[in-house]
């Protein structure tokens, strides 16, 4: 049985309590907020678990193996510190920490007291990413030639940190998980119009090869949307996440182009067939990413998304950061 | 009346010719193209309209008032010279021209000639369009934020340009005359995946004040999409061209942002309330432009889509190609 | 306070209780249902409520003033007229009941005992609903022509109740509580694929005057659909609940037909404006419904969705049930 | 080379002289309209085509080998009865006559004089109505559940027809083609809101065996709806035929019901996997009807959309009439 204590049950905490609770093997012990009127939330919720205003007493106590660390961004690194000295796992919510410098105390740290960190890439469990994963590595797609998401919607503003730490950590971790490919340069472009943190931001990321990637994401959209290109050399898909069904289409279709005589002579071939929705398993992902959580603290293995998974993504998010401050000054990594 | 000759019946001459034949105090007295077969195609078309391989016939005839220029964008800036040096009106097909210089003097040979110049910046004669400068001038939505255009499809791949010559003029021309503010940095990242010009671009303009525009351009997508989100201080809008009504929805939503006490104290609200479809104009924009060229010449007036416009086009496309091929390294303007 | 019991929680039965548990002024002391699995699940969910497997220690508990039945339709009657026997206000899922001669007693018992009964038609609090009826009663859509709606989807099969049953009472008390029309004929056509009930069902409903509503039902549609198409002299209108937002679309289009002389010579004109999506209350039906009830019991006043109501629809089930049997023959109410 | 003579140049005659001057073998030798400026608008279209406001020159003429009969449906038994004496073949506008004696006779004059008779239903030519009955012919739909289709807009409305007659002609030739199954039963209900003939109109046809089809037609629509649903025990489609791409879509959803022990305890699965949208031809429908019919003249081969099938329509339409103008009273085939 693993035991849990909770750190923040704000915005995502309720999810990641409920889904903890949910899982076999697994006892939500502890729920931490600072806000006292949070607190009484959770203890309407959930009229068996106790509850602090106090982090340390979680970070602290015996009764508690692991940590999930549901906070703003710029406290993840001394609360998962804080729970790792005292050798627990950590769970923590992305973006994995303010800086990449964070990231790799956090994974030493870890690596010397035995004890796994998981960074919340939630959208890698949902069904979606796994079947976009599945067609890459069985060679649907072909090579990839580019992913284009547009992740834009009203709000909801966050005062601490920029719509690129709220917004990219999904696509970037997606395409971290999805294609395996390095990162080599970025570019960021964007704009601050109310007060406070940059509200769009247009990131490019070069990868070797000639696989790119572009990242859309805005607080200040009037419609929400949520849609993925994906472009390979044998086909296409979009992938939709607003769509009840058929998220994901795959299309047939691809461009070829052979030489000719000369430069104007080259021969461009279309070529357009079926397209085909594939049923995607709906389970909630947060619950499939609690139960993966539970056991891979159970049988001791290093979960995928783990301190090196988070680190990759906070040093994008980082070079972006750096691009975005400079107008788009490219960023190499 | 006016006498037009075309030169070039490929993928957009026939339109051209379509629209002058039909459009009042106007005719085409003579089409020319390199290609027989094409020549062919158009005697067939229009069995009454001379045809010819040669373009100087067009050029160094006395019987031809103007010339549309409807080819390759390296061949426009020997045609309109020649065109005006003999004293013809040119309409010239968008992008006005491969460089920033070709431009500038084509400009001042049309002033020396006392000739006008109209760039087809077809866009810009959209119920679409219209209705949007309408709706920015007449403070509807308030200072713009931003401007941010997808417009990818599978193909069609040119040779002699890239994705950003191609697509990118429409979007381009559209910022500058709805919003008619002034860029100042352009970054261009994309790439380049089969033999030839990059088939994927992602451009992002600075405009003095808080405007930023964005535009994604796509040869090797599997969709059309043809979407542009407007945001405004007061309403914001998405224009979708491929909707057959209802092209425009304009969004009573906003966000404000008012300071409490500390910097975390921002408060933020949240404006939501109907949607408005107006009735867009249905005219075929080709048709009216052709019509304002007439009325242009006949009256010796310039045209709004004159040099200067296509001039202005051309160097934010110079700065973007720049840009891309320093892999998104910022170029001022 | 109101002291509610809830017989049944099935399907719609946990929603029944979310909701009264929450509603100010209530609280649910007692829920039953015949199936040991189900009540467990009601124990887990509410840890301080009781539950029970017989009803009639609902029925006859001198601690409860209102029962929710949530039962199938054919047990509505027995369990309602215990209610009311017992004197106890009583709220009714939909359809009210099996016949209408079981509705009319229930009428007459409530009103020999002074006590209240509601229909859960849940539809009517929507905000869409509530946004149409109030278009029409402000005569925005002018006359009614039509209310044509398509209410299909891929299960759930019931057992004892055919598709009208389940799916058209819907429709029917929104055509009902929007237009407060007179139905005159009944006609309903469909067919039986499955074992059991008909899975399929289209149903016209001629009133007074020139209105005539259709309803198409189906549990056998490969894709959800929840769109209703209402005509009016002036204006017309498409709600599409399965939009996030944008539920409801006005329409300024209409048709003018004037004489001319002799009968070829009808001169026809369209009109084709603006669309105009109104912002449309997000609050859950069910909640606003179960206040609404409270509210009514306490306040001792005759909810508008009363036995009448239900009884308008059951009768209106009744005869599209007949016309069904025998391939669509008309039936007069 | 067929040599064609159309009557009829108004909303449907142009798109047929298109397709048959462009049909190879086949020339369009002589347009009829009553109307000079009509007929003034043709020759400006052909110049090379001779036009009259007389058809007996067509009826008549040694110079003519078919007639395209493309005029009011009251006028259709006149003219090709005048066509057929006179030893022409015959291409007929839908619906084919105004009744089913017409039809019949038609049909025998046809024989009699050894020419052929087809029938305009142009939708069998598309590539979707293609797809779909390839679909039911090779089994992968299974047993047909039933067609559902919606046929609904603004307009344009008739003088001497009502919507059934307009519109309801594509969707029952439709069912006929791809299912082959015998109509049995037709009710049909609507109702006439503006002066003259009925504006909409819903209509239910019984087969032998379970097939049932549903007819959903409105000239007074605020959105234009092209979509069909049929449902089949294997697998069951949509078809958008407003749709650019895709079209029709292939959804692999079922439902089983096996009896369990007793009424209620059937047991009922549903089936829910990948959705598939195979690529349509886009060949325009009218050239390849067109075609079709100078191949069957050129071969002296019998059209599948003859007499004998614009026949059975016919039928379904007289009883769908009879059935609307007594609100809904079952009519039998």
């Amino acid at each position: 049985m693993v035991r849990m204590g909770v750190i923040g049950y704000g915005y995502w905490g309720p999810g990641i309590v409920r889904n903890f609770h949910a899982a076999a093997g697994c006892e939500v012990a502890l729920i931490c907020d600072r806000n006292p009127d949070t607190l009484r939330r959770a203890k309407k919720d959930y009229p068996g678990i106790n509850v602090t205003t106090d982090p340390c007493e979680i970070l602290s106590s015996t009764a508690i193996d692991a940590v999930a660390v549901v906070t703003p961004v710029w406290t993840h690194f001394e609360l998962a510190k804080g729970a790792l000295a005292n050798g627990k796992h950590v769970f923590v919510e992305k973006p994995f920490t303010s800086t990449a410098a964070q990231a790799e105390e956090l994974n030493d740290l870890a690596d010397r007291k035995h004890r796994h960190i998981m960074v919340d890439h939630t959208f890698l469990f949902t069904g979606a990413v796994k079947k976009i994963r599945d067609l890459v590595d069985t060679g649907a797609l072909g090579n990839l030639y580019y992913y284009d998401s547009t992740r834009v919607n009203l709000g909801l503003f966050h005062h601490d940190v920029n719509v690129i730490w709220d917004l990219a950590p999904h696509d970037l971790s997606i395409v971290d998980h999805v294609t395996r490919e390095k990162p080599e340069v970025v570019i960021a472009t964007g704009q601050r119009h109310l007060n406070g943190c940059e509200d769009m931001a247009f990131i490019t990321v070069y990868f070797s090869g000639k696989m790119i990637a572009h990242v859309n994401v805005n607080w200040l959209s009037p419609v929400k949307v949520r849609t993925t290109l994906i472009g390979g050399e044998k086909k296409m898909l979009v992938w939709n996440d607003l769509e009840a069904d058929e998220k994901i289409k795959l299309y047939d279709k691809g461009v070829e182009i052979s030489n000719g005589h000369g430069i104007h002579d080259l021969l461009v071939s279309y070529r357009s067939g079926d397209m085909w929705a594939p049923k995607v398993d709906q389970k909630e992902a947060l619950a499939a990413e609690a139960e993966y959580f539970v056991d891979c603290i159970s049988r001791d293995r290093r979960p995928f998304n783990d301190a090196h998974a988070g680190l990759r993504i906070v040093r994008i998010l980082e070079a972006a950061d750096k691009s975005l401050k400079e107008r788009g000054k490219p960023v190499s990594l």
